[in-house]
């Protein structure tokens, strides 16, 4: 059996206290190959798609629309949606948004687009 | 490019309403081959662990102990932590707690154990 010392909690709430700007998600815990991404919204994202990974949105505070290209989910705190690999889509948050992003390790926030709001490397807090 | 039509919303809070009873896991998401699962949990469970999952306990509501061998880890609403697998671990929650599970759809709740506590067949909601 292996040790577990290394075995921390983690307080989303607090995390969040600490991101100070828009659209730059944190990686605040590592599973199976998944990671636990935190990032503060506000505005429009632009629009893109993953080609071959799912992604999960789960507001923590605030509201966040994801816009389709046929329809929209809008979100409140509590609420998730997961968007599956290959379709279009572009988060909106007309206020600041707190989420919880879940996704692949490899998962880039602009998927098929790179652009000034690519991040490449993404900070661990 | 995919049509989306089947991306809904979840409300965590709305599902957990409809779970009454402990230590049953419902699937309310999957991406990835991972799953997301909610659970009310209220008192002990067995001591065990996952040979090859790693398992993610976010506490929605309530508190939360997971018991290691040498230490434990105490959770409240907000709050999350990530049990590498191979690690033993038993959740204890003096009160009901609410609980969101993210883990590789395999993960089976009682991991290398095998009892009357055991879900084989996880109910999706």
């Amino acid at each position: 059996m292996k040790e577990n010392r290394s075995v921390e909690k983690t307080n989303v709430v607090e995390k969040f206290k600490g991101i100070t700007d828009y659209w730059n998600p944190r990686v605040v815990g590592e599973l199976n190959g998944q990671m636990v991404k935190l990032v503060k919204l506000k505005g429009e994202f632009v629009w893109h798609h993953h080609e071959s990974e799912d992604e999960l949105f789960f507001v923590v505070w605030g509201r966040l629309r994801i816009e389709f290209r046929d329809k929209h989910v809008s979100l409140e705190g509590g609420e998730f949606v997961v968007v599956p690999r290959g379709v279009d889509h572009r988060p909106v948050a007309e206020e600041e948004a707190h989420v919880l992003l879940f996704e692949p390790a490899s998962t880039l926030n602009t998927g098929n687009v790179r652009n000034e709001r690519t991040r490449e490397k993404l900070e661990k807090i």
